[in-house]
């Protein structure tokens, strides 16, 4: 058709099942959606104008990332208060932080900034919770990024949410407001964790999102004293009390996961209940190490996340398979674990089955949205290349990234906003 | 004079003791030499010209950044063979590469390849350790870099040095040809490892260094293998026993030293050896975790590393700051370790140190050479800055590097190699 966009010239990562790897591949897309994908030359591309051509330069053409954990207004406390104790960060930092400086223009305003600086970094969909999530849904709809949007919920007073026997109402309304707001953006309901809501707070959330068929997103086993908190109280740990508030399926996203047994990853994988992997922000918080490795023989399905700027201090998806990619091997004692090609899917097909929107993104396939980047393997540190996968998650930056696409509308063109 | 250089309109970080943060700071330089630095306004600027005015438009002027441990030919062998148990990964793809594609123009390219990509992350030194390291010198003094290049020696036949008989020898003329090549390539000597290398190789090696006054260098305790193994001969760790055969003094580089235990650390201590940490290589190859706030603790000089890139896969040490930042955060389960100061020191004055340049680079001080990075604070993963060396430490890129000045020469400049 003569409005198609074509992405040729490069390396076609699909990231679809068995990760072929397509050279001289091309991407044709019409609208928003992917229309056709593969050897250039099998393409029928008589009727793209030449205007509509996109020379990807020999670089890699990948599907945008898909970054499973953000608190994106939060890039406002960017490097506020480093290297501390967590109680110390937390309560004297980040909380009175929150308490004077949230409101809705500055949630809107920093939002806007994330997602600036994901799309930059080659990011085309986030997964968020926060409070004022409508106006952080606002930021994601201008900014052209792909998100899953999900109001708070915690049973203390919140920006926006004073009176806690209202954060469940507020939830319901968030979702009913954002639903239909943009094809973009998808509502969720994000409980803060199993310590800061009841157990009548986690049933409503869970029940509320499971009522709209949206996902249902929780902190959970972050840290060795939220363990000993909900283990004291309720006698088994975080996971099981989880379940057995009937929490866990296959809407349920489950951020951090650091402190879990065998026992655990069971429940996760009986009840296809999806996991976040923030390696950046419980390295550097010094929550733990979450046993990836251990989850992913278990077949659960683990995207991997950022994090708020709060706690990492940034939201760059190339650096962080790059960590996780390396801590799991050292804490493992061996190299094997966590290959290139298994980061690489964490961040793009496994990070959409994990936040539910792998039937639209993830991989570059006919019928999918066209959420494409590309990525330059010119730079020194790019050369040589012997295998792609080995390229992008060791050594390519997130400046390497020269071109992004969210649902074929080009939002990062030669490394800038459009 | 009117052929001085000035560096101005940035936050300067000097690095000397106490760290000082110098806002509106500036910093002049006369030939390879900076002759004043401070406020701008303290400064006697009246006879720089406009053309010499060098504007950092309000990023950060800080000392170039030194990588202390490098094989740096090694990039032809980027992403070659990852994720690989050690031994397959050595023998079955590293070595016999090494055998067949290593030769002195091969050498010399990816030298200089690596030298360049150092330069574009912001490394203005690196010290080196390989075979034909005469090639290596002679990319490095095309290139700009300072470095210390260090002549391998093993019990085995090398690249260029067939008869390891002859390997003590070889580094001799090695040391005698590159000693005034340039003021910016400093000689040393590098023994691949205690278990590659004889006692009386280790000795006669050490001796040939300690004669021409230059830094030795040697892989320590980088693996618990090869703790096994010399334990099993020596009966006593691999640090007890290079003390014992005379090696360890100020002009001694231990690369790596992950399995030290508190008696190795009082001995590293006692003779003023330094350490060199690589925490992405030791990381990606499961070699362990070095106890480096322990070292730091007991006031051994620790500079960073990247090690080659076929175990890194990059020469980035705005990313190996961060790796070691959050790595030992989380292997201390304490956040307050490695904090972004010391991070930042070991990525320039404790690596100027640990590598005996200190009297020469590492800081911005009158007197030192002019090695100088200027580090873009404004794009979006930089905002907002509460504290610099956060900023840099942990939202940084080597894409953010935007002048590099080695010797009063500039290399980098808007990002891109002059």
């Amino acid at each position: 058709m003569e409005n198609d966009i074509l992405i040729h010239n490069g390396l076609l990562l699909t990231m679809e099942e068995r990760l072929p790897v397509v050279e001289n591949g091309a991407v044709l897309i019409r609208g928003s959606q992917i229309v056709d994908c593969g050897p250039e030359k099998e393409l029928d591309l008589a009727l793209v104008h030449d205007s509509n051509r996109i020379d990807a330069g020999g670089g890699v053409i990948m599907p945008g990332l898909v970054n499973c954990h953000t608190h994106v207004p939060m890039s406002m406390f960017r490097g506020l208060a480093d290297d501390l104790p967590l109680d110390v960060w937390l309560n004297e930092h980040i909380f009175p932080a929150e308490a004077t400086r949230l409101n809705p223009d500055s949630v809107h305003e920093w939002s806007l900034h994330s997602c600036r600086e994901m799309l930059l970094a080659g990011t085309s969909t986030c997964c968020d919770g926060y409070f004022f999530e409508a106006q952080v849904a606002r930021a994601m709809v201008e900014s052209g990024i792909r998100a899953v949007a999900g109001q708070g919920v915690i049973d203390s007073p919140a920006p926006g949410v004073p009176d806690p026997t209202h954060n469940i109402q507020a939830a319901k309304t968030f979702v009913a407001q954002i639903m239909d707001l943009s094809s973009r953006i998808t509502p969720s309901i994000f409980c803060h964790s199993p310590y800061t809501c009841s157990a009548a707070t986690l049933v409503s959330a869970k029940q509320a999102a499971e009522d709209a068929g949206i996902l249902f997103q929780i902190h959970a086993a972050e840290t060795k004293n939220e363990i000993h908190m909900i283990e004291g109280l309720n006698k088994r740990s975080v996971i099981a009390y989880l379940d057995g508030l009937g929490l866990l399926n296959e809407r349920t996203l489950l951020v951090h996961s650091v402190w879990i047994d065998d026992g655990d990853i069971e429940i996760i994988h009986k009840r296809s209940a999806r996991v976040a992997h923030c390696p950046e922000s419980n390295m550097k918080l010094a929550s733990g190490i979450a046993p990836v490795p251990r989850m992913i023989d278990a077949r659960i399905v683990v995207g991997i996340g950022t994090d708020g700027c709060a706690s990492n201090n940034d939201q760059d998806l190339f650096s962080e398979m790059d960590m996780a990619a390396k801590l799991h091997k050292v804490a493992c004692m061996d190299p094997c674990v966590m290959d290139a090609r298994t980061c690489l899917a964490m961040a793009t097909i496994e990070g959409a089955r994990a936040i539910g929107l792998d039937r639209e993104i993830g991989s570059i396939e006919r019928g999918k949205q066209a959420d494409i980047i590309i990525v330059d393997m010119k730079k020194p540190h790019m050369v040589p290349m012997y295998d792609p996968f080995s390229s992008l998650v060791y050594s390519a930056k997130s400046s390497d990234v020269s071109l992004v696409m969210v649902d074929g509308i080009i939002r990062v063109r030669e490394g800038k906003l459009v």
